[in-house]
Formats: structure tokens, sequence, C-alpha cells
């Protein structure tokens, strides 16, 4: 397998886009991670496009690009079928089938939302009695409270300090701030978890072009390396009493990334991390290793994932605040960290940024049904 | 890159199979191909599969079967879905990043079908004005008429062939032989093409399961070798006047397919095509180089894509009479070429077939709009 690089990254601003289809806003992305690679249609060899709603989006987007003659494979996960387009685009080079493949993450939901967003077929027993991702993320963060001490001060502290991030992230579909009082006092969604916790609903894409590491220079002097790229899904439980605020997929995908990459936790500058709500994030720190099992809350207390902490998480405002446009997201992770590793991060640059990761989970987690998991890690 | 071998396939019967989910035809095809490949649930390390209506159509399918705690992802690529998933997963084997791979396909038409099934966002234009896939189809067939004075007879004389083959397919939708007056005479859905010429909708599954050549013969004795596996897409034409009797994106594939698998058309004994409209089935005569352009209506009146012909085209039955479940279908061509190169075509196996190939097409010819072409050899 090849090493691979990233050459060009690009994305619209996430925000509710009323109007403006799937394709015209993949195109913006497209087009701009060509542009910023250098690259021209006819350089592309395949394109992987993840998408939740539409039939043949990837069709759609390069129809609006003008590329033609080149495979074009759409991908749904769920929250992470841009991970799922980014993955195999990264396997496509690595493989060493093609040299320069394009990987697309877009999604109109205010044109398309309709349902549930993320939930298999001949899975809804769950769904249906009302277990959806809000009332799932709420039990378990009382668990955590429960087992752990955790508060939901802490975990609305997450969300403060993506709201401010945000503020510096012309891309971002909010850029607001939010003083804590009135994120704790803002409308329950599934307790503990307030609106201002809760990630929205939005329109976006985000696009990177990658290809092998051998010609990467020839087209920009500063490519990021794709250090390890891992995609599984969660394990359902043999143990009839698991424990449920352990994010075991993420945790397994992420050790094997450390490995792969040969770093370890203490060795990340920046992390994009899915907090479709403030309790995700707090999870993470756990799950990945940045703290120990049930410290997550003392970790935002001592802000270590704040802008002058020891891992900068979520600089972009991450879901709760850049926005959720589905299948975009995945795509927009990459976006972001490839901004901070170039040192392009205008406002909210994490200086000397080397070293970064993605994480992005989708439908469902491990221990309801057996979503996807992604983890990227990239260096300069 | 690695050679790659499938080692189990599996399929349902392809029917109209109400109230039976995708999720159970896929889990009956998936535990079927694992069973004949001698694999466990442990050993597979991921999946694709392809589908077009649902969301996370292959966790719900390894819902079904048991399989967690590995990547699965879902492919869309309107009738070529299903090869979208196999060609992935030859390339996650090909790559060396993984030895175990499940392909699937999976439909359930009757339960979801609604509206037009294979038009992408923002290219409503065509199929607006009533440009659906029988109507291109047939403009396209009566150009062939005008042009090289191809007649309807010999159009439905392929649709008599491939209604005569599933006789002998209990895998089969239909398995009913129809007299050419019987065909001609059936209800005309798109000028020339009646209704016998028409692939029907349906349900149905398929799966194959795909291993690294070096590993093969541990599961099986008879392994059978995918010696090229192309996936692209259909090309903008730059001429205004481009001749649309041509299908470019078969003949560029089919060129490089024979190139990588060091053969020629006159070496293939059984090749399974996307005979959607009978006259799609004549195309692939000329455009996969059969026979010289305009002179496929001559080939199958000389019977040569017959069971004792030069190429036994559709010894399933085809799209026309073993149906078309969409995300199913392109697996299921595989399916019935390892049966043919096993010699396990029960009443319809060609006598030594030792080359086979799969032409699967999905979202419009490449004169409309770049629609997807896939195009794999197999051996023995």
């Amino acid at each position: 397998m090849r090493d691979v690089s990233i050459i060009g990254v690009s994305m619209t601003r996430f925000a509710k886009r009323f109007g403006i289809s799937m394709a015209e806003l993949g195109c913006e992305a497209a087009v701009g991670a060509m542009k910023d690679a250098g690259v021209n249609r006819t350089q592309l060899e395949a394109v992987h496009c993840g998408n939740i709603f539409l039939k043949q989006p990837g069709q759609a987007v390069m129809d609006q690009v003008g590329v033609s003659g080149v495979p074009v494979f759409n991908h749904e996960n769920a929250c992470a079928s841009g991970s799922a387009a980014f993955y195999n685009a990264w396997l496509a080079v690595a493989s060493g089938a093609y040299d320069m493949v394009l990987a697309i993450g877009a999604e109109s939901m205010t044109s398309h939302i309709s349902g549930l967003i993320a939930v298999p077929e001949g899975e809804s027993l769950d769904f249906d009695s009302g277990l959806t991702a809000p009332m799932m993320f709420g039990q378990v963060a009382r668990l955590h409270m429960e087992k752990y001490g955790t508060t939901h001060e802490q975990m609305a502290k997450i969300a403060q300090k993506n709201h401010d991030h945000s503020t510096k992230n012309p891309f971002a579909q909010y850029q607001k701030s939010f003083p804590l009082e009135e994120i704790l006092a803002s409308r329950l969604v599934a307790d503990p978890l307030t609106l201002l916790e809760c990630c929205p609903i939005g329109d976006g894409a985000a696009a990177a072009v990658l290809c092998s590491d051998r010609v990467a220079r020839k087209f920009r002097s500063d490519p990021v390396h794709v250090k390890s790229a891992i995609f599984t899904s969660g394990e359902y439980q043999s143990d009839p009493d698991p424990d449920v605020v352990e994010l075991k997929a993420c945790r397994v995908a992420g050790a094997k990334a450390y490995e792969i990459a040969g770093i370890g936790p203490q060795d990340l500058d920046v992390l994009e991390c899915h907090d479709c709500f403030s309790f995700h994030e707090l999870l993470v720190y756990e799950d990945l290793g940045l703290c120990e099992k049930g410290m997550g809350g003392v970790y935002i207390d001592e802000n270590r994932s704040g802008m002058n902490g020891d891992v900068v998480f979520n600089t972009s405002g991450g879901l709760l605040s850049k926005g959720h446009p589905i299948g975009a997201t995945g795509v927009g992770m990459i976006v972001e960290i490839v901004w901070q590793l170039r040192g392009q991060a205008t406002g909210r640059q994490v200086e000397g940024a080397k070293v970064g990761l993605t994480h992005n989970g989708g439908g469902g987690t491990d221990k309801v049904s057996p979503g996807s998991m992604s983890i990227n890690i990239l260096t300069v």
C-alpha cells in the first residue's frame, strides 16, 4: 500500500441554504478543492461522494463540475457518510489503482429531511419507541453522571467552547458565543442535553483531493499526509450488562490509528470530533485516550481541550456550531485539520500544529447497533 | 495489487417477494455465500453492499447475519449498485488492506419503489420530459434500425432467447418460454420495445465472498479468479452530433478489461450482460466486440449468443427474465458466471466454460448523463 497525501481541500459555509441544491453545494466544494490542489477536471481519476438523501449524488455533483469518464461512487453510512467517501478515496490511492481521487461530502438537509435520518431498515424497534439519537446520548450522559460524578455543567462547557471556536470560523453555521448559563437554560431536548448542546440541521459540502505521497509535491509544497485511515463498525456486546458509557468502536479504531501512525494521544495538536451532542465530545476525551475513563468532566474543567489546552478539540466549532450537514461532516473535518496543519486556520490557528485527528461516527452507537466509526490521523 | 479470487457465491430467487424485507433477502444471500466459501462470521473483514432505496442497507443485512466490528460500506450507483459493491470489495482485497471481503447486493423493489429509480438530482429535464429508460432505449433502437437495417424481430429474438434460458434457472423471476410472435405482440412499452422485451420489477439478493488468490485454495479447490475489474462512467460528448447507437463507456471499459485479462472477445465462453431491454443486449454484442458495429441483428439471427453459440449470453435469463432487483443485479451476474465456471449451472451449463464476463450499467447512457459502467472478467 502506498502513502497518501491530501493536496487540496475546500468547503462551503455550513448553513441553512434554502433553495441551493446539493449538487450546487457539492460543485462549489469540489471546484474549490481542485483549485486548491492545482488539479484540473481531466486529472481526476475517480470520485467518492458521501450523502444520505439522494440517488447518485456524486453523479449530480460531477455533472455540475463537468467531470465524466471516471468512476463515481456514492457512500451512505449515516453521519459517517463523508468519512466513508474519504476512506474509500484513500484506499483507492493507497492501493495503487488510482493516482488522483476526489473525496466529497455534500448534503442539503433543508431540502430533503424527512423522518429519522440514521435508522437502518429492520432496526426500528429502538427508534420507534423514541430512542432517537438525542435520547440515546441523553441517557448515556445520565449514566456517566451517576457512575463518575460528571456534571451537566461540564458537558455544557464543551458546547460553550465549541460555540466560542465557531466565532472565528467563517465557514461555521453559527458564529456566536453563549454564556454557560444560557446554554444550561436553553430548551431541554433530551435530559440533560439542552438545545445549545445539540447539533443543528443544515446544508453544506466539503471536498479533498488525494494523491500518492510520491507525486504530491508536484502539486503543492505543503501536502498533508494521511498517516492512518481507519473505518470500522461497533461490535455487538456479548456481555449482558455492558459498560454503556464506553465507546468501544472509538477505542478500538483509535488504538489502531495510533499504532499505524506510530504516535500516541499525547502527540496530537488538533482534533475534530463528532460532537453531535456536547456529551459525545466528553466521551471522546476518554475513549481516544486523552484522559482516564471517567475523567472527561475534569478534562474540560481544566480547559485541556480548549485553545491553549493539550489538544485543541473542534477549532472549527464542531458539529455543535460549525454544523452537521450529514454527508458533508466527515470531509469537513478533514478540511479543518488540513487548514490547521498548513497554518491556514486564520483566527483560530493552533500555532505549530503538526499532528491532527478526525473522529466521525454514524448510525447508532456500538451498544445499540453496529454503527460506523472513522478515525484518520493527518500530519504535515 | 494482489490477485483476487471468488470463493463463495449465493443468491435468492429473484421474484416479487411481498412482505420479505431487503435485510431478510440480503441475509439469505450473505449466509449462503459464506457457507459456500466455508467462511464464518468472524472471518469477514469488510462488507460492501449495493442497494438503491434504503439507508444503511449493509448494516441492516449484517444485523440479520450477526456480523459486527468490521467496516460496512453502502453503494448506490443506480442499476450498477451491486457492481459498485463488488468492485470496491475487489479493490479492498486487491489493495492488500483486507483478506476476506463480502460483496452483497440486495433490493426489495416491491416494498420501496416510488417515482423514477435512476435519476440523479439536478438532471430531471430529460426525465421530466418523459425520456425515461424505456423511452431512451426505444429511441436508440429505432435509430439503430434506420442506420443498420436492424429489425424489431431481431431484438425480440434476444428476449425469446433469454426467456428460454430462464426456464432452466430456478433462481429466475420468470421461468417461461414465449413464441416470438407473442413477444412481438405483447403490449407496446416504448416503440419498438414490447412488454416481454423489458425487464420486470422484483426483489432479491446476491452475494460473493472475495479473498486473495494466495489463500483462496485453503477455502475451496475451485476458486474463480477476477482477471479484470473495471468500473467507470460514460463521457460527455463534445461532438454536437454524436453516434448515439454506440455505447462508448462499454467499448472503453471492455477494451480495458480485455487488455488487463490478456484475452479478447473470442476467448469468452459465457457472458451476463445488462439486457434491461432486448435491444441493449444487441448493442453489447457490438460494443464488446463480439461482432462488427451494426451487425448485432445478424449476430442474434445466427444464434451466436445462444446456448450453442460463440459466447452464451445470459444463461441466467438476464435482466429480462431472471429479473432486475436493482441493487442485486451486478452481484447476481457474478453469481451466475461463477456457477458456470465451476460447472454448477445445472440445466443451463455451458460445457467447459472457462472464461466469463459480466457487463452492468447504471444511471443513464453515456449520451444522456455519465452513467456507471462495470465490466468484470472471471476465469477458472
